[in-house]
């Protein structure tokens, strides 16, 4: 399918996009791009055969490649794509796998003055709370949803070209706009983090915190799993999104009001159907979603 | 250890400990005790051989019994206790596994005028989502945490009596007072459950709640786990437990709000502390109480 890939960023996901790429066989070159200080990772992404070789200067590691996925914290993306632009080449196509999109866009705006038709963001469903090329592994995307959002400039033949990378990498694809992606994940996915993190930083700082987490059983540990992801990169996404996200902290802030109001005042009968319709609404999208 | 055991409410943890306490030995004869409309429950848990007989009056049920456990939802003890005043037996020995402890106290000073010094109020850190007779296993309590919160009238013999009998059960015993019980487990258990309600009420209320459900990945699903647990238990024991939950509720919203201007601002470092403080915290009490 590709001669070159070159993955910006060889962690978990890019480290998994070149183990699945290999294996699916659908490129016969795949080079890493990294910054000096990540030399250990990429030398071990190298010894394990997760890439072919790997570069510290950009013009190197992209020379040649036709497909270039960019798969560093959100945080510095527009960095990236400076780096990338007097090198970009269009006859290859290039990729992201960032959390947030909006700011993904804006910044290829800011880089290019306008978003380059070839570029495809991408957002895969899939990580895990480890991190690194040590993580990565070829089965990450299997049956995993991949949401790709095309701007209004992004080519049909680009589209077409990463669509088809993704699903040989065994994902299911959804198409929607830059905006609303970001809008659907700030509830599914950044809002969720935001209230594993406050919950534990909270509790973390009582001064029975000791007793709080010895009695904690099996649901508050599946509850707080979240809390042990990155930092960094969950900083990033969060200022990334930040308009959507506050707009929910704003909701659910409301919405614990009224369950305090409920209490405060006995009110039985509210408090169940609360309960129950979060319930009810949990079973009915396993139903649906449940693989 | 015991002639005769009466298990008031024989659902998922009434029904796992006379599983358990069959198997170990602690007693001859398991009886249960509940109302007419529990008769399928209570049919079901006597042919799997939960419990010898069953009863739908209480003064038969406790007749001889020198043990029992009264694992009714938290909202009927001080019914239960009521019923059971007439033919309370100074030589028997009783106990609940309620999940709040004040109001239990409190119920039976309503009840009795004072707490009988033969009452041992109990709470075992084990459940599951299931619930009924149905669910039950004999090893649901094995290497768990159980919570005794003696009060001051409470008899060193009663006391021991059920240490020991939870012991042989399989669990690890700690001892607190009343209060503290209801502080520590309003943090660690009845706060964790309000939050993953209400993020789902608040969610599954959305117009996109089908995108949001659809792209939810393997955190979103662990984080609203609990989402799923019965909702009449927990309008009950939130209710039971309502003053130390609501004040937890104002400190979450706080912390929110915290987070919330954190993002507005920019304040980077700030968020990146947060976090981070939150991840170690985990990662610190995962290490010393991980079994």
């Amino acid at each position: 399918m590709f001669n070159k890939i070159c993955i910006i960023g060889v962690g978990l996901i890019g480290g998994s996009i070149a183990l699945a790429a290999r294996k699916k066989k659908l490129c016969s070159d795949i080079v890493g791009f990294g910054r000096r200080e990540d030399k250990k990772n990429l030398d071990l992404a190298q010894a394990k055969g997760i890439i072919d070789h790997h570069y510290f200067d950009i013009k190197s590691a992209v020379q040649g490649a036709d497909c270039v996925v960019i798969a560093t914290p959100v945080g510095v993306i527009e960095d990236i794509f400076i780096q990338l632009k007097d090198y970009w080449s269009d006859s290859a196509v290039y990729s992201d796998v960032g959390s947030t999109k909006v700011n993904v866009v804006e910044a290829a705006e800011k880089a290019f003055g306008f978003v380059p038709e070839n570029f495809v963001p991408t957002h895969p469903i899939a990580g895990a709370e480890q991190s690194g090329a040590e993580a990565a592994i070829d089965s990450l995307f299997d049956k995993k949803r991949l949401i790709i959002t095309p701007t209004l400039e992004t080519s049909q033949q680009s589209l077409l070209k990463i669509q088809q990378f993704w699903e040989m990498l065994g994902a299911s694809i959804s198409i929607m706009d830059v905006e609303h992606h970001d809008h659907v994940l700030a509830a599914t996915s950044h809002l969720p983090h935001i209230l594993a993190f406050s919950l534990v930083d909270l509790l973390g700082k009582k001064d029975e915190k000791n007793e709080i987490f010895k009695f904690a059983a099996g649901g508050f540990k599946d509850f707080t799993r979240i809390a042990s992801s990155d930092p960094s990169m969950w900083r990033d996404i969060c200022l990334a999104n930040k308009n959507e996200i506050t707009q929910l902290i704003q909701q659910l802030q409301n919405e614990l009001e009224k369950i305090s109001k409920m209490l405060e005042n006995d009110e039985s009968q509210m408090l169940f159907d609360t309960f129950d319709n979060a319930r009810k609404a949990r079973q009915r999208f396993l139903n649906l979603f449940e693989q």
